[in-house]
C-alpha cells in the first residue's frame, strides 16, 4: 500500500515534469504589419521623438515596447513578398530569387516594363514547398518546422507568399494547419464589411479577402474580423495546452488606404487630409488589434510564456497614393517602399520574451528579417533538420538574452534587380527605387545603381537621412564594401538585370572595380 | 534499484493504458454528399438490383457497403440546409424551423411567392451558436462537443448552415477547428478550376467557393481539390496521434451539373445524353472521393480505428436541371428533391465501424439525419452535457452493435411549410413539392397536404414507389397517425403557413379530425 502510493506519488510528478517541459517552449506570435514605415508610430524609433511619432497612436505598441526590446535598427526588403518570403525561409532575397511582389495570378511578371533592361526571369510565383514548381524557390518554412514538432500553427491575414495554382498559394502547403483570410492576394480589395472585403457579387477580384462572411454587413473593419478571428483560432492551442505559433498579419496598413471608422474622426480634428487621416486610423486599428491579443493572453494566462515579436514587412508609401507634403512620411528616413534608402526598408521591430527580454529597453544592433527563421526556431528549441534551403539569417535570440552580446558584422544585403513602378529615370535616382542592390555593412550603407553601374555611400551613425553621399571622398571603402556586396550577391547567386542594347548583364558591383 | 525499475515499469504501463484508452476513442468521419438519390449508385439499396443502379458506377460505396452496413430505410429532408441542421444539432426540422435552404444572404427568404400563403417566418438565416442571431436556430452542433472532449475537427466542402453576416457563416463558430472551402454558398458557382470554381475577376457570385486558389487552372475538378485537401487535413491529427473527426461534405452531385472529364466519357458511350452524363460524372467522381479517403486512412494505418458514414443530405433532383426522360431519376422512389415523397427523402446510407458493424449486412430499420448527433457522440464516447437544443434524434449505435435490436417504433417527420418553387399546382399535388409535412411510422406513410389539409396514406412495405394512396379505405389509420403528427409537430413547435385570404394558421394534421 505504502509502495503503491509512492508509485503514484513518483508518476504525478513525473507527468507534472513533463508537463511543465512542454509547457517550457514557450507560445510564438509574430505581429506582421503591412507596408508600415519606422515611423509610423508613437513609439520613437530614431534617437530623439520626431513629428511624426506624435501624429500617430499606438498605445499598445507603446505597451509592448515598455514591456520588451526596442531594436532600431531592423530591416526588410523594399517590398512585401521577398521580405515575407525571407522570415519564412531565412533565405535573404538575393538567394530566394523572389525580389519583388508576387502577381495573385500564375506566372504574372508584376514588374513595370523598362527600356534599357530585359525583363528578369525571377521567381514571380513565389515561395513553393514542393520541388519543381515553376518559377518559384523551393525552401522548407519554419511553421513547417514548429508543426512537425508539435506547435500549433496559425496562419491569419494576408499571406501572398505565393501565386494562385501553385502550392505557395495555400498557407496549409506552408506548415501551417489553420488558415483564415490568407491566400495569393497581397491588399485587401476593401476594408469595409459593407463592401464584404472586396466579395461583392459581380465585382470581386483577386484581392478579395476570404473566410469573413461572418462579418459581412456587421459593421466590422477588416482589421478588427482578423483580430476577432485570431482569437478564434488562439482558443484552440490553449485549450489544449499546446504550444502555439500565430503569424498574424494585418492587411493594414497597405493600400487602398481606407478610414477605419472607429479612430478616423481625431486625425481629422488634427488637421490631416483624408488620404493621411484614413492613414492614421489605420495604423491605429493595427495598433488595436496587438492589444487585443495581448490582452487575450493575459486573460488566459498565457501572457507569461508568450513571446510576442512586432514586425514590418517594409517602409511606409511615400511616393504615390499619399497625402500631405510630398515624401515627407518617413521622415527622417528618405524615401519610402520600393526603395533601398532608409525610409524603404528600415522597420518598427519590438520583441517581447517575457523573462527573457529586459522591459523598456533598446537594441540599436542591425537585425534582418531572414533572422525570424533561426531565431524563432531557437526560441521554439526546435531542430532545424535539413532544410532543401540555405540559410542566411542569423538568431537575434543572444541579443534578448544579452543586449551587450558582441556581435560580429555582416552584410546586410536589399536586392532589388526589378522595376517597380514606372517614374522618370531622374525619380529614380532621388528616391532609391527601381534596379538597386543595397548593403549596410556596420555604420556604412553602400548603394549600387544598376542603371549606371555607380555607388552611393552614406554613414548611418551620422546621416540618417541619406543627405550627404561619402562615395566620391571614400573611395578605398567604396571600393572595399563594393567588393563585399559582389561577393555575397554572388554567393548567393543573385539575379541582375541584362541590358537590351547588348545583352550583357549587369555586373555585380565591385566586378569592374 | 528493483523499486526504482518496477516503479518504471508501473508506469509504462498506466502510459500505456492510458494511449489504449485514448486510442480507443475511434476516429469518425461523415462523407456527406449533396442532393444525391437513393439510386444515384451501383449499390442497390432497394431489394433487388434497380436500371439505376447499373447505369452508376460507385465502386468504393460498394466496397463501403461490402465492408459495412447498409441501412436501406435512411432519411434526410426534403432539401439541404434543414438536413445539415438537423445532423449537427440533433433536432428535427419541425423542431429547429430551419425548413427551407438558407440563401447566403442574410435575411432572405428563399421561399418562392406564393398566392394562399403569406410568407413564412422561418429560421431563414440558418443554425447559429449564438443566442439571440436574427432568425436563427439556436443549438451547440455535436463537432463542438466532439473539440471540446479533445477530438481534432475538421470541415471540408460545403457547409450551409448560416448566412453571411452570422455567425453560423463560419464553421469556426460551430465546433471545427479547420474548415476548408465551408461557408455560407449551397452549392458550387463552378466545379472547374479553369474557372476558378466560380472565383474569376468580376464575375464571383455568393457560390464562388473560397480557399482552393493552389488548384485554380490546374486542370483539378472541385471534388479532388477538395478530397487533396481534406487528405492534407487529416494529416495533423493522424500525425499527432488524436482522434479526429471530419465532416466531407463534398458539393457534389448538386447543379451546376458539369462534368467530371475523368469519367464523362464511358457514360457518353453508353448513349446517356450530355446532362445525364455529367451527372453520372459527378457521381462517380464524389465516389473516388470516398475511395481516396479510405486508402488513405489504411495507408495512415488508421483505417481499423476509423468509423465511415456515408450519407446524402436530400433527394436526387429530379423535376427540372435533368436530362433523360422526365422525372424517372430516383425510380422506383416517387418524385425527388423538395418532396416529401421518398423519392425526395430516403438516402442512400452505409455506415463501417471496424470491430462493430457485420461486413456486408443490410439493416431495413428507419433512422434518419437528425440520428446522426447522437449517434456520433455516442461513438466518440462524449457526452452531450448542457444543451440549448432538444434533441430529437435517437442513437443507431445500438443497431450497429446488434442488427437484431428491437427498436420501437416512432416517427420521422418530414416537414416543409415553405415553398421550394413555382410550379402549378397540379405539378405540387403530383410531385409532393410545397406545402407538406408528411410522417413514417413503421410501415406507413402520412402525407398531409397543406394547401387543401388533406392526406395521402402508403404503405411502403407494400407500396416504395407511392402509387396507390390507401387514405380512403383506412380512416381509421389516417385518423390515428394523423393525430401522432400533429401530436408530434404540436410538441416540437412546428410551423405551419398562413392563409392569406383569412389569416389563419393551417391547422396542425389531425386537429380537425
Amino acid at each position: 500500500m505504502q509502495v503503491k502510493k509512492i508509485m503514484l506519488l513518483l508518476l504525478v510528478l513525473m507527468v507534472k515534469q513533463s508537463i511543465a517541459q512542454t509547457g517550457a517552449r514557450p507560445n510564438i506570435i509574430v505581429f506582421l504589419v503591412d507596408d508600415m514605415g519606422w515611423m509610423d508610430t508613437s513609439v520613437p524609433f530614431a534617437d530623439s521623438i520626431m513629428p511624426l511619432n506624435k501624429r500617430y497612436h499606438t498605445p499598445n505598441m507603446e505597451r509592448l515596447a515598455a514591456d520588451g526590446v526596442k531594436f532600431t535598427n531592423a530591416y526588410a526588403q523594399p517590398v512585401c513578398t521577398p521580405s515575407r518570403t525571407s522570415m519564412l525561409t531565412g533565405m535573404n532575397a538575393a538567394r530566394s530569387r523572389v525580389t519583388n511582389w508576387t502577381s495573385p495570378n500564375k506566372n504574372v511578371d508584376s514588374d513595370a516594363k523598362d527600356d534599357q533592361f530585359e525583363p528578369l526571369n525571377w521567381n514571380r510565383n513565389g515561395l513553393s514547398s514542393k520541388p519543381g514548381t515553376d518559377r518559384t524557390v523551393y525552401a522548407t518554412p519554419f511553421p513547417q518546422l514548429l508543426k512537425d514538432a508539435g506547435y500549433y500553427t496559425i496562419q491569419v491575414g494576408k499571406a501572398h507568399w505565393g501565386a494562385a495554382g501553385t502550392p505557395g498559394a495555400n498557407p496549409y502547403n506552408l506548415g501551417f494547419m489553420v488558415n483564415i483570410a490568407g491566400h495569393s492576394g497581397g491588399h485587401p480589395q476593401s476594408y469595409l464589411s459593407e463592401q464584404r472585403y472586396g466579395n461583392m457579387p459581380g465585382k470581386a477580384q483577386m484581392q478579395a479577402v476570404p473566410d469573413l462572411e461572418e462579418y459581412y454587413d456587421t459593421n466590422t473593419f477588416l482589421t478588427e474580423a482578423l483580430t476577432l478571428e485570431a482569437l478564434k483560432a488562439l482558443e484552440n492551442p490553449i485549450r489544449r495546452k499546446e504550444p502555439f505559433y500565430l503569424n498574424m498579419c494585418q492587411y493594414a496598413v497597405h493600400t487602398p488606404i481606407m478610414a477605419d471608422p472607429r479612430f478616423v474622426q481625431k486625425y481629422y480634428n488634427a488637421g490631416l487630409d483624408s488620404i493621411e487621416a484614413a492613414y492614421a486610423s489605420l495604423v491605429e486599428g493595427m495598433d488595436k488589434s496587438l492589444g487585443d491579443i495581448m490582452d487575450y493572453l493575459q486573460k488566459k494566462d498565457v501572457a507569461r510564456n508568450t513571446i510576442v515579436i512586432f514586425m514590418s514587412d517594409n517602409g511606409g508609401l511615400d511616393h504615390h497614393q499619399r497625402g500631405g507634403a510630398a515624401n515627407t512620411h518617413n521622415y527622417p528616413l528618405r524615401s519610402g517602399k520600393g526603395s533601398v534608402y532608409e525610409g524603404g526598408i528600415r522597420e518598427p521591430m519590438i520583441v517581447k520574451w517575457p523573462g527573457i527580454t529586459r522591459a523598456g529597453t533598446t537594441n540599436a544592433q542591425p537585425v534582418m528579417i531572414e533572422d525570424f527563421f533561426p531565431s524563432i526556431l531557437e526560441m521554439a528549441k526546435t531542430a532545424r533538420t535539413e532544410l532543401p534551403q540555405q540559410v542566411d539569417g542569423r538568431s537575434f535570440v543572444p541579443l534578448l538574452r544579452n543586449p551587450q552580446a558582441l556581435v560580429t558584422a555582416r552584410p546586410l544585403i536589399f536586392h532589388y534587380p526589378n522595376k517597380w513602378i514606372n517614374i522618370p529615370v531622374g525619380q529614380e535616382a532621388r528616391f532609391g527605387i527601381n534596379y538597386y542592390t543595397a548593403m549596410r555593412y556596420g555604420n556604412w550603407k553602400l548603394i549600387y545603381r544598376m542603371r549606371t553601374q555607380s555607388f552611393e555611400l552614406y554613414d548611418l551613425s551620422k546621416d540618417l537621412r541619406e543627405a550627404n553621399d561619402q562615395a566620391e571622398g571614400n573611395k578605398e571603402t567604396v571600393k572595399k564594401l563594393a567588393l563585399l556586396l559582389g561577393k555575397t550577391l554572388k554567393e548567393r547567386s543573385a539575379q541582375m538585370p541584362v541590358e537590351k542594347s547588348t545583352g550583357k548583364t549587369v555586373p555585380y558591383p565591385g566586378e569592374k572595380l
